[in-house]
């Protein structure tokens, strides 16, 4: 099997996930929010909608979200852009300084997901989104070509592949620089993800597609995995998989969980598969963590319950990748009467707590234990089995050392150890 | 794209699911979950454990659940049995007419876990186990050869292949029927699966794989589509994509939802893909919630909150199909000045509810409405475009009648018609 040695993602929270929901999201939230993710490693970041602001009024604070964001030289940010009115506001914004590279423009492959969006038909959407695409062209702005309800719509049911290949083949004769086929409201099926790529790579073979699913039906990342198979390099996520229609007062026309595929489960799943995403699985969760703390509830990742599979991420244990609430890996130990005679130098806690902190890496020469505050209940009996375990209680002096919380746990539950444990790991 | 055109589903929320909760599930409720997924059509069922009753006590009924429930002629009833005690008990209700076709005989491919799980190191674990599926299959039962940590274990870390190898040769010379690589606590990723079971498939091509993944970090979908793409026609899943760890007194070696892959997710996944599971998504979706229910509380699946993709069910409306709460596909219409001068006699609001109603598939002959208790709000503009949605309020005369909560919305939002529609289907 062959997948893509490389990706490139494009974090959509602050956009196509926050549009959902039914609070608005304070402009300070959202500009920490998505310099945080530039800080983090990701290249492309949609950071706003240029909707009109009374009908979406998550993004009333377009322009100033636009205005308070760093800006980081190799991050690609992108806005929404519904008409030529939204543009017009965009290229001021550009001219002054604070605009962004690369615009999606959108329209549906179901007519009735336009009525229902739009209050329009093709025949009224089509001529003033060309005009949209060549003037945002003009003005040296990259042009993502979104064709919304690729894979089914909830009104017209299913939609043939050739009106997707009609709207691309328009797209880029309007100019767009990409396509990204959504999968509006989690219509996609694996195996459909799987044809449809086939089909559209063998009949646009240099463009870029992007790909983009919502996880409704928790597909997103079955969807991605069968998308990467198909060679896609693009690929679409949110924080928490949050998102779903725009809080708007037109009617629903779906239910459930809507909002793109899951970012932090994404990338973990992505650097799992050894494909290179530039991003590290600890970043990506804790900021997931700070998503969920700054709308106030837990979202849909796992990643972020679970911890990465630690025993894969390879780097030497060391202060400055640990934070506060980090649990790490747990470790075992086995003692028997005949590793006890053989090693009669083995001194336990310290024995216990090295072969636990091995599991998680290479442990630094340099380490040292502070064990005043760990507390040993009781003898060992002959055969002794721990599962040690460990949590971040506080990282001290930019990471020279950092305090646990320790429980040692013999396997019917008894407690052997517990406490508090400070490593000092010396100097970086 | 090459998939399985049937699988085989086990359906494992009576003991791999509930295993993990803390509180006791009244045997009644077990039974009463079991009889209905044999009814829906599940044909093979995990229906309890074996464990000592002391350690795990959520299954210290096991045999008065193997009692109670009914025997459906095609379905494997299954249970786990751990140890020739475990099996003496088995053996004893098998001899009574209660027993199980088929057992699960477990070791892990880590002895990392196999300590932390049984205090054994494989030296002490194998000859007994041995000697287990051995008397099992003398008895005439068919054997699992379940082999835990298969993709990798928290405690020891990556797992080689070579290890799962020799415990599937092992396991066959001992006579067990099928193999089971466990992805406990979910550390597979989809292309850790396609390699391993192409690897497994090709060292082993007689031998039925039975693929069961955990939801731990959300790849529950993704690794059984993977393993559907290596021709894995046996997967394991949990209603809700609960279970875990059993609640014991043992110390934790995982964190966060740790359930086997969600069945009503993973069942839709399959129906649309066209693979044959013998089930149907809305029996699947109302068990789950049936499980939510017993449990108390909303589980991981998705499509319980999101319904299926409507319009990929291709039955004819019709009132046996219906349940109270469900929601149909929305319809939308558009009615121009033009469509209205073509058909003088378009009569709204009938007209709006029947091209709604289309969107399900088609409608039989006989369909009448009443309409007396829907209210119209004001009049229509020229041009109107109406989405229209209803709520099965309730289902009468064994699916005869049918009553709907109707709500049609302007695309701004204003309401059209809402009220209490009934559609009478004639007998079936």
């Amino acid at each position: 099997m062959e997948l893509p040695p490389k990706v490139n993602i494009c974090e959509c929270w602050a956009r196509d996930g926050i549009q959902g929901e039914d609070h608005f999201v304070p402009t300070e939230k959202k500009i920490a929010m998505i310099n945080r993710m530039a800080e983090i490693g990701f290249k492309r970041i949609e950071v706003t909608s240029f909707a009109h602001p009374k009908l979406v009024t998550q993004f009333a604070d377009s322009i100033e979200v636009l205005k308070g964001i760093s800006r980081h030289k190799d991050v690609t940010y992108i806005a929404i852009v519904p008409n030529d009115k939204a543009l017009d506001r965009l290229l001021d914004a550009c001219n002054q300084g604070y605009g962004v590279q690369e615009i999606t423009a959108i329209i549906s492959a179901s007519e009735d997901h336009l009525l229902a969006n739009l209050e329009k038909t093709f025949a009224e959407v089509m001529p003033p989104l060309a005009s949209l695409v060549r003037r945002a062209r003009a003005a040296g702005l990259s042009v993502i070509g979104c064709i919304g309800t690729s894979f089914g719509c909830p009104l017209a049911g299913e939609v043939p592949i050739e009106k997707v290949y009609e709207l691309t083949e328009w797209y880029l004769e309007q100019g767009a620089t990409s396509i990204m086929p959504g999968d509006t409201t989690g219509e996609a099926n694996p195996l459909q993800v799987s044809q449809f790529y086939a089909r559209m790579k063998a009949r646009f073979p240099k463009v870029d597609f992007i790909s983009h699913f919502h996880d409704t039906r928790g597909m997103g990342l079955a969807n991605t995995f069968a998308a990467l198979q198909q060679g896609i390099v693009y690929h679409d996520c949110s924080l928490g998989s949050i998102g779903g229609q725009p809080a708007t007062k037109r009617p629903k026309y779906h239910k459930g969980f809507s909002g793109n595929t899951c970012t932090e489960d994404m990338v973990v799943m992505m650097n799992e598969m050894g494909i290179q995403t530039g991003l590290n699985d600890e970043d990506v969760i804790q900021t997931a963590l700070l998503a969920e703390k700054m709308l106030g509830k837990e979202a849909n990742g796992h990643v972020t319950r679970s911890g990465i599979v630690r025993h894969r991420s390879r780097e030497v244990l060391n202060g400055n990748s640990l934070y506060t609430g980090m649990e790490i890996f747990p470790g075992i130990l086995l003692l028997t009467p005949e590793t006890i005679k053989e090693n009669p130098s083995l001194k336990l806690p310290e024995l216990a707590i090295r072969k636990a902190l091995e599991k998680n890496g290479p442990l630094p020469e340099k380490l040292t234990f502070d064990l005043d505050k760990v507390n040993v209940h009781g003898s060992l009996n002959e055969r002794v089995i721990l599962v040690t375990r460990f949590k971040v209680a506080a990282v001290l002096n930019h990471g020279e050392k950092a305090v646990f919380e320790v429980l040692s746990q013999k396997s019917d539950g008894q407690v052997y150890m517990d406490g508090v444990l400070t490593i000092a790991f010396g100097k970086n």
